[in-house]
């Protein structure tokens, strides 16, 4: 194996499972390593380091693994400055473009290592003039930008996640639909109240069976009182938050009384949302006390911003709804910083959305009754979610009552 | 189509979707229909009836299809007395034996129709020197007796289902993870409490996850309030119930606090086991006070008689349960007259045992987070099963705090 | 029960459960039924007809009965002429305005009834100058456009499902795991050759998991023989394409080789996606020879037209992405006409948003793993749906060993 | 933390995330931890060897932390005999008994390590009067039985996954529908091939979706041509297979034509069942000419020992069925010796009961199309197991096809 290069990896490396993780990495290449130096944390709050040789047949793939070993918080151990090219046409990145990670990331420049200021996955590092780094997706890049090139002078620190003292630590807990679900609502409500104790923000990412489930006044009472500073959905969710408000319906079944039968008017969700077309916005629409109650009146009352992303399947839409998708993911990211928890709550779509955008910092719960959802969601490159499989009826019924008894 | 037999039905047969489906399975059978006779009932309280003359290519593809027609409620006119045969075997029927369905069924014995005392699907017809009909498992039939063969004389009467008067209303939801949830449990608790103001008794068939997910408390609440007459479930779920009453734990996790992360003792349950084999039943552990709350206590307690039925991957097992599955389901049978309402509980084996059991009549809900295994459940032609796609853990949790507040 | 209101409903409504599930809607609403006249063909092959009377407590809820009923083809008997009334607003309909089934429909102007061009559910029926009459999308309809309100003067044809003749034939079954799986491709198979055999086009609709199950050669196969005229899907789905053939992974695992356990090059989608927009589309990264086979280079070089609507998940996105969904509706429904077969392949979003503008006339194969899914897309009133849970990989794969051996 | 032990754990303990698990498992008891010593393999073939120091507050809970570290493969670094306690009562083990893992194990007498004979978890240790030790299930035990108590002088391995050069090599992969589906079975089929080149024994569970699917003539060729060696599965396996032979159908639909729709036949099991109760055994209705071709038919013909477990649901059941579920287990541990290969398809209850019963080095493939089964046996302690979230039937046609073309 010609090509070598040594990388280091350092912090609660053992007990959060990342050496092992990137010794996996590194075989699974078909690469080789050889351990060049370890130190292991003699107890539990002590972080350990490692640096390994790394080698590889051909460059290419060495050059390809380093990018995969930072994911996992793997950097290069030769500290040379980072490589600039010079964008040619917007919204295309140079070719060999560094492609981020969501972790916290350090660019060197001149010798000096820079804090990158808003960390998210998939992206490219700009330059700015004034030496400052950017994460900016590509759409945003413009001809005569200065992004970073190749993994030189990059890197990032692993998640560090010691015991008995961060958030993380109940978090360890697989995918399953068999855990005490008491106790796994009592701890996310802990987490939330945490979360705002030191100012840090709540984001809820909603499907529309929050709505069918019967959990949208549970919802909206913990808006009320306080325990949602951002809301995420599609015009799904808010136009059948809308019906059920206006009309006592949800998809046409009757939500409000015992009678989950019923059905009755398929096109209500349609003809409301005509309505608040016709009033131009949901604000509109509760200003002229058309709309009194729900998830997206104690939005609006409360003054809790919200992004409505739309999808090719919409109704209508509302005209809330970003049709455009990429005007949409760009008014969520306005919204993320200082965002501390999220919930994703019955939602694919935005929460997949809503996962790809987040720094690795912040806490996810992913509730589906689905369990194939909850492990996608998991999945992507988001080691911070939780997935809980449950009931989002039930789930925000009792979460609400931890947190927001009437 | 040579082969021609007139069948009729009667009843709400069109809001029920019975006609509909008769016809579709004479066709399915590559078979074909003539309406001799309709009558429709004019208001939905008034019941319909028709008359259909069947007709098939050869004889035996005729007499299946009239077998499966009676699974549909639809019987031969022509009432000719039913024919016997002898078994010659024990355990074994005579060849062309009448196959049950769970329906309410009749038998013409010397021009009289015998109400059959037992209806229980997939079973033989025993006329007993009496005059009397039994239903007998297969396995029970010995040398000698006296078995309906063929379907001549026998007639079924199909579940009717007349609007607004009938505890079936609420249950043509079909099955979907998507409904309000906190109005069908509130169905649900009304269904228990109608059936037990007429004397009916409730059945709870339990899987082990109704401990992983916390619910066994709720439970336990239910059985000591009066709400559960008769309990069905397997050694899994038994010895996890008293693991977590004993030692805090179900499969290593500790269910009280709010710790959902903790593990520890994975041999718990084995101790467990290993214990109440020492003292020989659960009955007696429960008398020298080393077991002193759960589930089965509560069970012993209240003199609610329970069948754990064994399965081959039972460790232990406890000796209370029956190790020999034919035992069991005849133990399970002798429980189930009176039975109005079954609640199903995130069980899959003893779910569909039961289901197998039950007569038509009899009110089933089964729950389960896994929508495959609810659908599965009510396809069994358990007519009467209502999927509630939930998590077993919030439901008895809501459940109880309907029925049996402390 | 003072308003009434009389409905007809004609064809083969017993054996197609019409009629039960017309009777149904009416009872769940409330209301009540009583028969006025009924016919019943005698065979298999006569139609049916029967005219109710529908009464209700008030109006309201009468017009929305009557509404209801319409989406399963009962129309009032009172045949005036349909109101109209003008649109005020641009992308706004005028209050009460009648909303579309996906049936066949007819409107009544000036006494003549007159076919509804473009069958689509969810929509508004707009009545052009020159007499046609149009189904127009909420966003479509413009101020000053003549738009039929209530539902005076329409009519649906209910999807008539005679045995033994039609492509509907071997649809009844219900969505299952469990069914004979190489059956039921060769079925598929069979309606792809009869559909293309009267001239109708076959719609493909695929998720990104076509992809990563290793369908895509199979797909790309289909396509080459020319089985597949019109493409819908996503970013992801044509990015891990792309990825798949111009680097050999997707989602970074190797699919060529049976090595499935590599992984390597997270950012090979990114890398791609930026490549293509560096191009200016798919089409010109074919014809500069930098994308050389998979699904969609087929698709250019067979000139199969192809819509890939945004999502708010997207990263890049690719340069042919419509990013604003309403346009990408539109231009979806702008290659519908003269589609006889849909197949949709481990796709939800684009799957939901196919079946939204589907005529009910058109027959759609719904292939997921996951049953959840399956039942979600089958019950949004796509009654033409059929659900078959597999695994999209091997069932590509078989199905295009039936159609395109090579 | 007064309480201190030393454990040792050796061999791949980084890369295969034994180290880390076990630090874990301390961090979650409420346990904690100091690294006396650790080497780690420079290279990736080197084995690595942890010295831990365990401390934890109390007896009870380092006893039991112990206990579960041993399932990870961490042994005290204390070297003392075993101690033995005898056994008072049939069927029960002494009080404190060891309880196993299943993985390989020592266990030291007068100051010898003595191989434990047959690996099975939660189970006890007998040592004979000869001084060989066996595992034995809790029911098996006798009154004066010598059972090791405690976790003195015993010692497991935990299983080593150098890379390149074992069967575990591909097993890295989580459970998850979206993976290459052909090269998947292409693995399976070569891990197959190894296993039979070695010596070792291939066993198939099969759960009767095998027959529903259209799977079973696939899996009756694998066992004509001599891939199958031992079979276990349930009543409805066996019963559905047999009824598709001689019937056609299964679960009364058809299977051989195209015709996935055609129902008929409700009673069909039934009668099957009843035919083999006459003959006596399904070697007999070989024999007898009445059975000719399916998976039990070739078992009989070509002599490949199987086991139907018997199960509270099963109708009949077969002569040949288990009824008592403890002999059953005993049945099948009888066959379990040689096997190196185990196909759980598309089975519950009989893959969790195989898999408790397996020793850890036996390669498993859990092939269910639902996700959740697949999580739940992968979860089981059989951390040898692969999941494979697939469809059953095109599986085992696809896999075939790969090992005997006909």
């Amino acid at each position: 194996m010609a090509f070598v290069e040594r990388v280091e990896v350092a912090g609660h490396i053992i007990d959060s499972l990342i050496l092992a993780k990137v010794l996996d990495v590194i075989l699974d290449a078909g690469a080789d390593y050889r351990i060049v130096d370890v130190e292991i944390g003699r107890t539990s709050l002590d972080p350990s380091r490692a640096v390994l040789e790394v080698a590889a047949e051909d460059d290419d793939v060495l050059a390809r693994l380093l990018d995969d070993l930072q994911v996992h918080g793997a950097n290069r151990v030769a500290h040379s400055d980072a490589r600039l090219a010079v964008a040619d046409r917007d919204g295309v990145l140079p070719e060999g473009f560094y492609s981020t990670t969501n972790l916290p990331t350090e660019v060197r420049l001149s010798g000096r290592w820079v804090e990158v200021e808003n960390p998210e996955m998939d992206c490219g590092l700009v330059v700015l003039p004034d030496g400052r780094v950017r994460t900016e997706p590509m759409h945003r890049v413009r001809a005569g930008d200065h992004v970073v090139v190749g993994n030189d002078g990059v890197r990032v620190r692993p998640l560090s996640k010691p015991r008995g003292a961060t958030p993380f630590e109940f978090m360890t807990s697989e995918v399953s639909s068999e855990k005490p679900k008491d106790a796994l609502v009592a701890e996310v409500a802990g987490r939330m109240r945490q979360a705002k104790a030191r100012g840090a923000k709540v984001l809820a990412v909603c499907g529309p069976a929050v709505v069918h489930t019967g959990a949208a006044p549970h919802l909206a009472r913990l808006v009320r009182h306080g325990w949602v500073d951002v809301l995420f959905a599609g015009n799904g969710f808010a136009a059948h938050d809308i019906e059920s408000n206006v009309l006592g319906t949800s998809l046409g079944v009757r939500l409000a009384s015992g009678d989950a039968r019923a059905e009755g008017g398929h096109s209500n969700h349609l003809r409301v949302v005509n309505e608040v077309r016709r009033r131009g916005s949901i604000a509109a629409a509760v200003a002229d006390g058309w709309l009194t109650g729900g998830v997206m009146f104690e939005c609006v009352t409360h003054g809790v911003p919200f992004v409505l992303g739309g999808s090719v399947r919409d109704d209508g839409p509302l005209p809330d709804v970003h049709t455009d998708v990429v005007e949409a993911a760009d008014a969520m990211r306005a919204l993320l910083p200082a965002v501390g928890v999220a919930l994703m709550l019955a939602s694919t779509l935005h929460a997949i959305a809503t996962g790809n955008l987040l720094p690795a910092g912040v806490e996810a719960y992913c509730v589906d009754i689905n369990q194939a959802v909850v492990t996608k969601l998991a999945d992507r490159g988001s080691h911070q979610a939780l997935g809980i499989v449950t009931d989002v009826g039930l789930f925000l019924h009792t979460l609400a009552d931890h947190l927001a008894p009437e």
